[in-house]
């Protein structure tokens, strides 16, 4: 049998799960490619550390170079997080003649233009089906299977670490930053967890997911995001009471062919296949113009979910079908027919508002009145009784809106502000 | 932008779908495909039958030698159901040099090796998304996207007409036949439903998805299945109230490198993926042993959705990714290393019993007797009180067991017969 020569840049956890596949399991991955993906280098930064997988003699270098120079390593897993030196090493590797697999969606997400437009260039091609929702073949999904296909909408449960929190939460009560130590003991959260709890890793992932679907152009960070630092465990209950669950979602549709986007913690249905997604998994619903709904389920990070991924990738890669995929996908390229994205503003869904009230006559009124100017119908109303006598005493008040324009919402939680009623700023949650 | 010339063979329900995709999306096509896959000809067997779709004059023919006969006709779309005439068809097909898509799972499920053996010797492909699952891109997901796993284990509802029939029981309390009659009505089930009916359907596409999946050799009609046609809607309530909901559930997975393999209608905790299926949806969870498990739902039959698989296979194969992926895949292959199918009554599971017994003292120690000496361990026991005082009445007993080999079940139901206490066969059903 054949041999193409792999290497592999970084070896972390993904890294470390990808070298176990192709050494462990050279057997299996040589019988689904019809050919032996042979790995030939591995470059580290430091030699000397302990890893976690048996590596052959010479495989391990310290050298870019040792990758760079050999033109017999036609196909090269980078598998270093990050912006730099993960950007200039993948155009180096381009520049060099390599065919590229990562996992690296802060990278796409901010520089995935440049990166595949030098590959298409030169000809190569750049895989990344690792970078989103690890375990879900997602990216081949929209990208290969539903191309018959105008996706119409997309919704994604991205980020396992907050589906841990929220699940936490939700099962034991416990606080926020409670839940976020416990996920930090089990290894489920990083030290710094920033880039996952305030949304962003899930919007860089819905940043990719939705130009691949949608040929939207824009920055990751101009999409809507709302992270889940904030969210309160009353808010949790008070959806449970009223038949939802609280999941940071992110969505991507097509309205009048612009493109609408937002990563929040949303208000889903119980029973329906996205709000019962528990723990770390990932989920996503598409929906295609044609297929209708597809739903997908999955572990979305871990080494060997995440490596499953990769060495698919480095399987199409070595086979060829990366290449042609490649050459067709329209994600940040010429071919695309780009599409804007759409005015948050504009956006029409049911809303949650959650807002502390004074516990006295015609605050009803006052608070009604003016969603009622803005055009903001309301489906229910739950007002806690105070439990003291103290007429100063706030109550907790919810309100679940009918269809309505976001903008319209923000401007009522605006004047909500000018009221002596309402205690502190309205929480507001979108509603699927 | 470069043509490749595509034919259809059969323009049923699936074929007019696929028609309307490339002729009235054909831009779409064109983009996704790199090139224009060009509707030259469909073949038909009734010229003057009036259609669903508007079609070019000079593209209608009832003569498949317009096909054969034709070199830049490269890719065929052979939509015609059953086995003959589509197995000839297929064969003739390939001899004269067409790579085929195909949505006959029958004729897989049967003709596979041969079909697949003759496209291998000819250098030709066959793909075969749209004939499991419809909607589901199943096939390109265990083919391709999960090709660093050895897949453990598969479960999946395969068929859509049972899934609505058992989803409607549920809902509405009604017998099979008269939901069955309301299905024939609503067109989600064939005015002869008896392969659907009878579990045959998914036995087939539990075959074609085994064996890709396992390698595992063998004949769909060896597989132990159990339909629809007899389920009871006192076992659905019964069900219910213990917590689970039954489907009919496709079942393959590897045990000591062999492949067991069931249909049936099965009990699945409520709240689970697999059990909150509703109406004539589809979904499959398969096991890999690097990714853990996908879960996948979607519509698994009708016209568009399955004209959406056979679209994307019709550009996979216009651009030359099923080629590849043909090429690669073991299944039918002689570079597969074959399973066999494991004896059923090996098989290790949780079982759920109702029979009807006199209602007399004594009567549950004979039962329990009978399993205790079959080696059946008892998780739970409903005996529901007879309603009249006539001590020759029956009343329905519910037995659940704890994990147990099915030939001890088996054993048990046999020796039920010769007790005078247990008015008919025992109702045997599995449980997850």
């Amino acid at each position: 049998m054949e041999k193409t020569k792999v290497a592999i840049i970084g070896l972390g956890t993904v890294g470390t799960g990808v070298a176990k596949l192709l050494l462990d399991h050279g057997d299996r991955t040589a019988r689904h490619a019809g050919r032996i993906p042979w790995l030939e280098k591995i470059v580290v930064r430091d030699l000397s550390k302990t890893r976690d997988v048996e590596i052959p003699e010479g495989v391990l270098t310290d050298n870019l170079e040792d990758v760079i120079q050999d033109p017999e390593i036609t196909v090269v897993a980078q598998l270093i997080g990050g912006i730099e030196p993960a950007r200039s090493i993948m155009l180096q590797l381009l520049e060099a003649g390599k065919d590229i697999i990562t996992a690296n969606k802060a990278l796409l997400a901010v520089y995935g233009p440049e990166l595949f437009d030098k590959a298409r260039q030169l000809k190569r091609c750049i895989a990344f089906e690792a970078s989103v929702a690890g375990g879900i073949p997602i990216i081949t999904n929209i990208g290969q299977c539903l191309t018959a296909n105008q996706i119409t909408s997309l919704r994604g449960i991205l980020n396992g670490t907050c589906n841990f929190i929220i699940t936490e939460m939700q099962n034991s009560g416990a606080a926020f930053s409670d839940v976020l130590k416990e996920a930090q003991r089990l290894g489920y959260a990083e030290a710094d967890p920033t880039l996952d709890v305030n949304g962003a890793d899930t919007a860089q992932k819905l940043s990719i997911l939705s130009q691949l679907a949608f040929g939207v152009r824009g920055n990751w960070e101009d999409i809507p995001c709302k992270g889940i630092n904030d969210l309160n465990i009353a808010d949790i209950r008070y959806a449970d009471r009223l038949g939802y669950r609280i999941k940071l979602l992110a969505i991507a549709k097509l309205v009048d062919n612009e493109v609408e986007m937002s990563v929040s913690p949303t208000l889903i249905s119980k029973g329906t296949p996205l709000a019962e997604v528990q723990d770390v998994f990932n989920a996503i619903r598409v929906r295609g113009d044609t297929v209708g709904p597809v739903f997908y389920h999955g572990q979305g990070a871990g080494q060997m979910p995440t490596a499953s991924a990769v060495v698919a990738d480095i399987i199409d890669t070595v086979v060829g079908r990366s290449q042609i995929t490649f050459n067709n996908l329209e994600l940040w390229s010429e071919r695309n027919r780009p599409r804007s994205m759409a005015d948050a503003g504009q956006s029409i869904n049911r809303y949650y508002l959650r807002m502390q009230v004074v516990d006295q006559p015609g605050v009803m009124a006052e608070i009604t009145g003016i969603l009622g100017n803005n055009g903001v119908s309301i489906a229910s109303i739950i007002q806690h009784k105070s439990e003291n006598k103290d007429s100063s005493a706030t109550v907790p008040l919810v309100i679940m809106s009918h269809e309505t324009m976001q903008s319209a919402i923000d401007k009522s939680v605006d004047q909500f502000k000018d009221s002596k009623s309402i205690e502190s700023k309205a929480v507001v949650l979108k509603v699927i």
